[in-house]
């Protein structure tokens, strides 16, 4: 059902396009980088599948393809970051950039950034930390879909959190997921299998529990992470709302149900109180705690000591944080992204509009 | 079934206990308030139901009443510090003292701390940033009761997460969590009322799901937020696990399953790599980011908007983390703190055998 595709090649399709919608080189290289390191860690439904949808926020004037993007105030430590309505793509690695030249001067760097657009798998730029012997976090905000514990309302984005910190011989740790019971991506597949979802996962309008994987479209919600309050759905919100207020109110940007939604055609909220998406992202300098080589001789006795703790099926072992992904990627810059025919279809609809050929 | 106990009195004779065991006046005072914020927040297995296990560390010698804490490392923003076996009652607030010192310098500061014990509530601490204008953060290990997802061996601790965010005419936002599907407070509660837990809960040491809530008594565990591996059970395995790396790994104490055991009839794990328990403590000032009256403007907006969203059920509104504990606080400050007879009982042999009267 599915066709590989080269990643090299997918990668200068994605540049090209950004550069069609007046991005410069250098930006729409960091872009398409970005974007598809989502499809190499295996979380298709963030990668290149969502292109043509950043270029319809471009062309209802929602992203800025040439950002002025600034430092709006600081101290040693931090930094508020103004976004100028850019691809969320390209500001979180300036961002991150800052956080990083921060953490080597003072220890840890913290930004805040307002003014922005979605900016793909968090964990991507959390990882960015990593060759400076860092601690790399990326939290970022996004439209409503979730409802709070106890509530049948959409107040809250999947609101990711991301940590990736070194190790030493072993693979990096890198933590990278939504603050809800299952992220968006897992319904979509549901609904192609036409499977049912698992109760705890989504609710319907009415706030009613639901297995309906295709319930989003019917005005239905996601559930916070822990699914219902006995399971502990109050800790879900109240990770949701932490990265919110971190990424939205810390920075100036919107917040709860006021954040900006990702398709072009769904009306921008009334009375928004800030600007654009706010994400938050961090560097914290290993060295700044204790010497970098003995952090990571404990991490490698960490990563080891938990990939041996004792599997409860013998067959499937703990899985330590990044190595699905890595796995993925190293497998897929290999054989190549494999694609849905749809989504084929609607990049080459892209390169049509844009004069490219896919 | 409870008894009434003023606060004073309360707190007037944990002082004398810590006074008693070592500590000095001072640091006495500070232990007593850190112990009791849980029974007014109303998390009483964590408050003063713990007085006579914190004395027993102190006979096993595992508890120093007279540390030299210290600083071991430090940059701008970053501070490594050694509690030298203190109390983490006492530990805990001395670290946020040098975050919130560090923030007011260089925006932020953020302490790893070694060689403690046990801190009573995580939020406690979080909160002592409120005050001086500033998010305060506090994560801590604790010994190994939970399984990561897909695992039967108890590896990490139930690993709490605490945020404190200041607002301007409301209340702090204040979360506070065990990063498992339910504390082991709760299980008490069940056992005592002979219920069942729900599933999701805990599972048996064969690793089969269990209802039992006594099951940790024959080494059964809790598990991570999630509770299984369909319902985001990894997701809470990554968050207790980003917490054992920033408190045990990136301070240099013990981490996973090497965290010294609360109760000191259990003997230590073999072959500890670190010092003590771990700790990791954080402060932001609001106006490193934005000036603080903005923030707490749209704080307020935030806490309003949610307290209002659409409840599922019209007589249960949306829960602000903080305002149960808040609520709870004033009502026990007034009526006093309710102790059940065993609490009550262990209480006056501890005041006999230290030549006290409770």
């Amino acid at each position: 059902m599915e066709t590989l595709y080269p990643y090299a090649d997918v990668l200068h399709f994605a540049e090209q396009v950004f550069i069609k919608i007046g991005c410069s080189a250098e930006q729409a290289h960091i872009a398409a980088e970005s974007l598809l390191s989502a499809d190499l860690s295996g979380v298709d439904s963030h990668g290149v599948a969502r292109l043509s949808g950043y270029v319809r926020l471009w062309e209802v004037k929602r992203v800025n393809p040439r950002p002025d993007m600034r430092i709006v105030h600081e101290t040693p430590s931090t930094a508020t970051f103004d976004g100028d309505a850019g691809l969320g793509l390209v500001v979180a690695p300036a961002a991150m950039a800052i956080a990083i030249e921060k953490a080597r001067q003072a220890g840890t760097g913290w930004v805040a950034i307002r003014n922005s657009n979605h900016f793909g798998i968090a964990g991507h730029h959390a990882a960015l930390a990593l060759p400076h012997n860092m601690i790399g976090i990326a939290l970022t905000n996004a439209s409503a879909l979730v409802s709070p514990a106890l509530s049948k309302e959409r107040m809250l984005g999947t609101n990711p959190i991301a940590m990736a910190i070194p190790a030493g011989e072993e693979p990096p740790f890198l933590a990278d997921f939504a603050t809800t019971t299952a992220a968006n991506g897992k319904l979509e597949i549901l609904q192609r299998k036409q499977e049912e979802a698992p109760f705890g996962w989504v609710q319907d309008k009415s706030g009613e529990p639901s297995t309906d994987p295709s319930v989003l479209k019917q005005g239905g919600m996601l559930l916070p992470l822990g699914g219902d309050r006995e399971h502990g759905s109050h800790k879900g919100f109240m990770l949701g709302s932490m990265v919110d207020i971190l990424s939205g109110v810390l920075s100036g940007a919107n917040f709860g149900p006021w954040v900006p939604p990702f398709p072009a055609y769904v009306p921008m909220p009334d009375n928004m109180p800030g600007f654009g998406i706010g994400h938050f992202v961090g560097a914290m300098r290993i060295d700044a705690f204790r010497p970098a080589e003995a952090f990571k001789k404990d991490m490698d006795q960490w990563i080891r000591r938990f990939r041996q703790a004792t599997p409860s099926d013998p067959n499937q072992l703990v899985v330590i944080p990044g190595d699905p992904e890595r796995i993925m990627k190293a497998q897929r810059l290999k054989q190549g992204i494999p694609l849905l025919p749809e989504v084929v279809n609607d990049l080459k609809e892209l390169g049509n509009k844009l004069g490219l050929s896919w």
